[in-house]
């Protein structure tokens, strides 16, 4: 399989499967849907159950899509137009998607073209296309994102007034997601992470039926979906007083996520932001406890490029959205993290969710 | 890329990556993981976040698994270990997932082969073999389906409660969502639906902003998780009293799901059971208002095989458990869909969701 630009030929379409490039090419939210992209036209196809959705998803958008309902895989349909895009006797291939086409997906890809266009007209992408877009956030982005964020502060400033002991995590969980639907969300952006005592020493404890320790951290780790768009952050709290090590082990991990935090400026090595963030908690003897990286890039999608991990060499551009969410994990005793989406800009790293951090009890 | 059995070579193991199929196969739920299986051993492979949910979940699991934390990929270190255990001058290969291996990965994995495995080592699975598993669910699966869909049916029964006209369609999925958390659901299987008046004649409409209709269909379409299984059910109600028409239409769904739960049992081709429902829609005059397939598996996933859709061959087969849901849709008006879960014996079909189905005015 080539990849495109190794035989110098030319380009003459992009199919796109990947839902969330879908949705940022055109607005269209459904779950099963490809688009064509040629120099000169973008086409969404879609199954029966979404005509009216698609319609009034990318018929009143900006995008100049058009949307064509197809009784059978939208992508096979969207490649096979594509493939009529190209001139006969022209020397252009179509370039897929190699980090979300299935390896059998692209047997069937092949399969629905005619024999002598098999070999040559379908190309791997050498470099993520639509998605390297989607990574720099354009000012309405921004401000989507902001707004999402936000909505997570006030979310995270309600269930102050509500957690107490006794609660289950499970009841936490479901009073966080009830006040985000009421409050405009149009859903979580992941499984809430609701960890209280020594399940706060798991990274990613889900709520569960336990009910809340009487004394010790609890961790709420979660996103609202805001106009498509994911928010994410990270808060401990001490439900009584925290022990001389929990105090200790809280400092350490504010003083690293504050570190990291200004360590975002646009041109900065994602990997020298993680090691803002490392460098203190190895002198804090819990280079161990910090058992992953520091963040991710969020958007459309929760997880998004770039990493900010040990060693990672992309820099960071103006118009990226990550996290910064250093931890600390003891098992069997406690965790603590604490993380802030930011914003990348030329000057400097713009916090979205300006919640307090200081060690709140409760 | 050669497939299993081509060239008669031995099977050595299986690289098992699509986290349902690890959670299937050793009580896994992390977000990030492979499972290597030989003759010999099943091993989980993640990353550090997870040490104490993988010790806490596989090990206290009967799966036989050993658990092994990776600083890199998972898939990666899951092959290495499986290619390990191909002895020297073995004439065998690991099998890799083609419907769950994307392009990228699946270069990714060669490359971390030495030169001389990498050409015959991996070879593509001919059909799915984990999944075929899941596709048939045993006492123990069964036993927690069919309390997953007692719980949406008691949410369901709590929802004819709290719906009132002025709502809006957000709050009435907050009420669901918060009322699922309470009772026990892990979360939702699938974004809720919550369509009212002419959006009801959308088949995949979210719940948005607007208020409920003051008359008219209201389509209420979600799912739980329970214990890692989904649960699927469908009702359309109606504000207000209905029209003769919105009545003629109710009364014809009703009629094709009634037909199509009855048309299941074990051995029955899928195409007939969607057939059953179809013919009847045609029959009313609404073979182009049904504009999806009746139904599909669900498990572990919420969209699983078999498909149940026009012309399908596969037969239906003792433990699977599929969803029945007919609709019609009449784009700006109203549309209708009904939706039980249904478990294949080899007697019939078992109704998991006995919800009330004759039309209810609110």
């Amino acid at each position: 399989m080539g990849s495109v630009g190794a035989d110098g030929g030319a380009l003459a379409g992009v199919l796109v499967t990947h839902l969330p490039d879908v949705r940022y090419l055109c607005g269209f939210t459904g779950s099963n849907a490809a688009v064509g992209v040629t120099r000169r036209a973008v086409r969404l196809f879609t199954d029966g159950r979404y005509t009216g959705q698609a319609a009034a998803e990318v018929g009143g958008g900006n995008s100049g899509a058009k949307v064509q309902i197809v009784p059978s895989a939208p992508a096979v349909a969207a490649l096979q137009w594509l493939a009529a895009q190209v001139a006969d006797g022209e020397d252009a291939a179509v370039a897929f998607d190699p980090n979300h086409t299935s390896v059998a997906e692209l047997e069937r890809l092949k399969a629905a073209l005619p024999g002598k266009l098999r070999r040559k007209l379908l190309v791997a992408l050498e470099a993520p296309l639509v998605e390297a877009l989607r990574w720099l956030k354009d000012e309405d982005e921004l401000a989507i994102m902001a707004e999402a964020a936000a909505l997570g502060c006030d979310l995270f400033n309600h269930m102050l007034g509500f957690i107490r002991p006794a609660l289950t995590e499970a009841a936490v969980a479901a009073e966080l997601e009830f006040q985000a639907r009421v409050r405009g969300a149009e859903g979580m952006s992941f499984e809430s992470i609701v960890a209280s005592g020594s399940r706060s020493a798991l990274p990613h404890g889900r709520a569960t039926g336990a009910r809340l320790a009487r004394r010790g951290f609890l961790t709420l780790d979660f996103g609202v979906i805001l106009k498509g768009y994911c928010s994410d952050m990270t808060r401990t709290v001490c439900l009584g007083r925290p022990s001389a090590r929990e105090r200790e082990a809280y400092e350490a991990v504010l003083a690293a996520q504050e570190a990291a935090v200004a360590a975002v400026i646009a041109g900065a090595e994602c990997g020298a932001v993680d090691e803002a963030a490392r460098g203190i908690l190895r002198g804090a003897g819990m280079a161990e406890a910090f058992s992953h990286s520091t963040g991710h890039g969020v958007g459309i999608e929760i997880h998004e490029a770039p990493r900010i991990g040990a060693g990672q060499k992309t820099k960071l551009a103006p118009g990226m959205v990550i996290t910064i969410e250093p931890g600390a994990y003891f098992a069997g005793e406690f965790g603590v993290r604490i993380e802030d989406m930011v914003a990348v800009t030329r000057t400097g790293g713009q916090v979205l969710t300006p919640s307090p951090k200081a060690l709140i009890e409760l």
